[in-house]
């Protein structure tokens, strides 16, 4: 007997009929003898729903104030979808129970819209669980020091379902999704992308921060920090597929450093046109530059992802950085504005039509060698890199929007992705 | 400066641009220095929508874990519109801040969809109105001792608004509904009938409890408990009008007997065709037996009115009574299998196409005569009087269904509730 968690989308909770699908697999894995923890996201629309009617009331400059409100509007999509839940599985007979985020409780930092949780009181549901319930736990939400329900952000019920993973000690949390698994590129764009069997915590982080949308990153460091373990998986399959088949499918996200010995030296391909590039050209190169230029851009909320500066020629040097592409206009007029008449820096450079891509793999550690295959490879293809960025696990290049495709396939063939894993 | 307490119904809410004329209207009354409260329903349709989704998923026999479920998904429709209702607030300029009935806490007893207000704690709401702010509050709903939701059943709301405005000890209760106050009878029956500016607490009570749909009767039980003063007033006559127009308008429900002095004897004429005649004939007259015959009925919760047992003859007597015509075939049938063989009834009569009619007025209590002058009307149309029921206030008639406009429109008249009251 384990202690499960299952946490389902909008999707899968999106109609009454799908939510009785849900009912009907939760109601397998109890009766194979395991405590089972449930967290549905609202139905599908519903968030949605929710604040747009909310944005048609609220002033123009929303303020702690009214984003408090938003919250507790927002919050009541998951509490319908856990009392439906509760109920649907007290048609099947068990004995179920649903708790909102207040009820539990979670506790969470007053950051509305974008809270954080800082713990999880765990004395009711482990009672109910001792008790034979199924316990139905809203995601996405929380009550803060001062009795306010908060809101972690979109996305925020994977976090809640790790996080209660985390804070029960449970044996494994699986995130139903509309994907099977987590896969070695894009299958859209390279058709041979195998699902991934196990990935490890720390690629898995890489994978999601470099424009995988499978998991939230978010969870994805929570899972890592407390040592969840995290398997995603299909909810598209029938409910009904015997238990030992779905227990085993989707891809586990590990910390079992020993089990991925076996692994390819790469295990995936990721990466996001959603990036700009900007260059400040002939910037004087003495220290505290590099604060000048980006600290009026963090102070504006702009996020900055790679960052490059080379040595400098004649006291003078080229910084380079990418935004998102929707920050690209704003960020070249900031730095016109506020940043060059201060530095002294000849001129602002940027082109918004670029990519990233990254290769990942925690086998880079120990294999040498694998960056300059990247290069090699992308050489070969005839694609003109602009920006190199590494870290411990991965390789990222920043090349021209165009070559996105071609780039991926070829380094996705060249580190033998295709090819089933020696271990798997 | 006053502390008023506004509840706005479910057709007030229903959009979001009925919501910014309700914050509108409230915002009017806050400029002009009073300290508001607001408890709006759920936006119109929306508890339907919630319970209907619930009750296709629902087990098919719901015991106290399904009513659970059930409080705890009809409640957000409350928690959305406080929401909404708030920012709508802010929008108008105002700070304003909402509460559902967990957070204020409205603290009531575990009887999941009929559940009681046990009491209100009011240091949160006072320290807010104490700093100017405008303060939104679920109506419906509240919190149990073992920190579960719970509602108060259809209409709630009303008493949501009367106990917060006890507990805070307002100056007065504003409900705005559909119609524009308490009439002397339903105008659609009368064309003459007019809007009471007053009306006694005791002889609302007497009006709700006959039929009249204006107010939930708990509401009104509330408002006499406490003594909170409570007014009736349309939600139709344009937010803008002049405060001094709307503080006057409507009908007040009043505690003050000196300011009822020189009203009318009779006040109002109630009606209500949704009732059923029964009669138990033959009795034996003993000890018990009004037990015998009504405690199997109340034990199949039905609700039973009017009684009436006569004085016997031959040691027999004819035992009758009032229930709800959709109790109707299922009461004689009770009768027939459980009553008549144990009590040697001879027969079990009835007649569904019966109504009752009512004469409510404080001012019977000192003049005499009042249920003769009704007899006399009515003997004067030929209507025949089937059962007679008399309180302090009140004097029931139970007659032919087909009778009811006749006999309402007569009373009205002899009782002169078509020219104005002295003192209005």
């Amino acid at each position: 007997m384990a202690l499960i968690v299952h946490k389902y989308g909008g999707t899968s909770m999106g109609s009454t009929e799908r939510i009785r699908s849900v009912a009907q697999r939760v109601a397998k894995w109890a009766r194979a003898g395991h405590q089972m923890i449930v967290v549905p996201s609202a139905m599908s629309g519903e968030t949605n729903r929710l604040l747009g009617l909310a944005k048609e009331l609220a002033p123009p400059a929303m303020g702690p104030a009214a984003l408090r409100e938003l919250d507790a509007i927002a919050a009541t999509g998951e509490q319908v979808s856990v009392g439906l839940l509760a109920l649907a599985l007290q048609s099947q007979g068990l004995e179920a129970v649903s708790y909102s985020g207040w009820q539990v409780p979670v506790r969470t930092d007053s950051a509305f819209t974008k809270a954080r949780i800082a713990s999880i009181e765990d004395d009711r549901v482990r009672a109910d669980l001792a008790a034979g319930k199924v316990v139905v736990i809203t995601g996405f939400q929380g009550l803060d020091d001062e009795g306010n329900v908060t809101t972690l952000g979109r996305g925020g019920s994977d976090t809640s379902a790790v996080a209660v993973a985390a804070a029960m000690r449970a044996d494994e949390c699986l995130i139903y999704t509309d994907v099977d698994g987590v896969y070695t590129t894009d299958p859209r764009i390279v058709p041979e992308a195998r699902r991934l069997h196990t990935i490890s915590f720390e690629e898995m982080l890489e994978m999601a921060s470099l424009g995988s949308k499978v998991l939230q990153i978010r969870s994805v460091e929570f899972a890592g920090k407390y040592r969840v373990p995290l398997r995603v998986l299909s909810s598209f399959t029938p409910w009904d597929i015997p238990i030992e088949v779905e227990a085993k499918s989707g891809t586990l996200i590990t910390f079992e450093e020993d089990e991925k010995m076996e692994q390819a030296v790469v295990s995936g391909i990721a990466f996001n046109r959603d990036e700009a590039k900007i260059t400040v050209m002939g910037v004087p190169d003495r220290p505290g530059i590099a604060y000048q230029i980006l600290g009026p851009v963090a102070d504006a909320n702009i996020d900055i992802d790679v960052i490059i500066q080379n040595v400098s020629h004649d006291g003078k040097t080229d910084f380079s950085f990418t935004v998102n592409r929707g920050d690209y206009a704003r960020t070249i007029e900031l730095l016109k504005t506020q940043v060059t008449p201060v530095t002294g820096a000849a001129q602002v450079l940027g082109d918004p039509k670029i990519c990233k891509v990254s290769i990942v793999g925690i086998g880079m550690r120990s294999h040498v060698g694998v960056a300059s295959k990247m290069f090699r490879t992308l050489s070969e293809e005839g694609i003109n890199i602009q920006m190199i960025s590494t870290s411990e696990i991965k390789t990222s290049v920043v090349i021209d929007e165009k070559y996105m495709e071609l780039a991926v396939r070829a380094l996705h063939k060249v580190f033998d992705l295709d090819q089933p894993a020696v271990a798997e």
